[in-house]
């Protein structure tokens, strides 16, 4: 299982199996037992030979005129996803963002745990959001050591993305997943995932003046 | 000026530039008057050849040895993106992902202006959040036409993200921004831009699985 999970996929695979999941998950609540790749290929307009090499990669197998079991395909590609046990996380700027992130209760079904948020304002520290402390920056590095935390979200203004990413890094976070609009410099070995809000509502905005310009032509 | 911005890029090109932009807004915050593309390029380690047709879309023409006005980059570069005028938006599901969202402030300044929320939960409606009312779902249709609302911006839950698709499409949206974790079926002519959370979670997440798996190997 281990050699397993360490196969190296492409990031477009690893964002269509979460769609597959929850499409599974949905058959699954139904109680369909069992579903092919074609059939999982009509719901999004995908090639069924991209399916099924995607579902490949999660090591669950199908059987001739039957497909794969729902509830195998559930398993295997919430472990694959690393979804099956949730990693610790430690948030830092309990702004309106991270408040949200806070809140997500969704985020655990999808192997995300935010075990504490961090501010260096200190009326916010103290406080609890949606059950959830806000500590002080300047804990940050012991409690990521003592806690074996491993994701470092970063929801502060872009100004002072840098900073706070070279702060997590240097307490032993292994990845970051980073809402501040603006890139960061990281060390080889460390993970960075951004979420790239601002960069996907360029395209919708551009898009949409580009429509609208062309409807007035 | 219609004609330049009626040309399609790709949507790399469109998810660089709100890098360059962050840049150069931060040299004109600190009087830097001009900027070459080797000196932007070097900032992301990217390519300047890149970089120079990245802004050549935009309209701004650089001058050999001097580099671009970083003035006219901060104009062209909003402009093109279409952030120099907000596009009025109309948010549904005042739950926690949408309550960051209504209360997220620097949208305005990537041209995105969330007029108001609107929620099926009769207890959500009739309050504030961020001082954006929170109305009720079945008047979208008629506020969509009376206020020639342009974006929708879907914040409900997977199950419900199609239905709620559909009436904004039908009210005659014509941009949707979809932070629901499910995929949306949208007529050609629509634009849909997913914003991925979820599937930006599972890029990290099992990067972090075959890293620590490596590591224990």
């Amino acid at each position: 299982m281990v050699a397993l999970k360490s196969v190296v996929v492409s990031r477009s695979t690893l964002k269509r199996l979460p769609l597959y999941l929850h499409l599974v998950e949905g058959l699954y609540a139904q109680g369909v037992e069992h579903v092919s790749c074609t059939a999982i290929a009509k719901e999004f307009d995908f090639d069924p030979t991209q399916v099924r090499k995607d579902i490949e990669v999660t090591g669950e197998v199908g059987t001739a005129r039957v497909g794969f079991s729902v509830t195998g395909l559930v398993i295997r590609i919430r472990e694959f996803l690393g979804w099956n046990n949730a990693h610790d996380a430690f948030l830092v700027g309990a702004g309106n963002m991270g408040k949200a992130l806070l809140g997500y209760k969704d985020f655990e079904k999808y192997g995300l745990n935010i075990v504490a948020a961090f501010d260096k304002d200190t009326r916010k520290v103290g406080s609890r959001i949606f059950g959830k402390e806000v500590l002080a920056l300047s804990k940050l590095p012991n409690l990521v050591k003592r806690m074996h935390v491993h994701i470092g979200i970063v929801c502060v203004p872009a100004e002072h993305a840098q900073p706070v990413a070279d702060l997590m890094i240097n307490a032993g976070i292994q990845a970051i997943w980073n809402f501040a609009p603006a890139p960061l410099r990281i060390p080889e070995g460390v993970i960075l995932e951004n979420a790239r809000l601002t960069q996907s509502l360029a395209v919708l905005t551009n898009n949409l003046t580009r429509k609208l310009n062309t409807t007035k032509e």
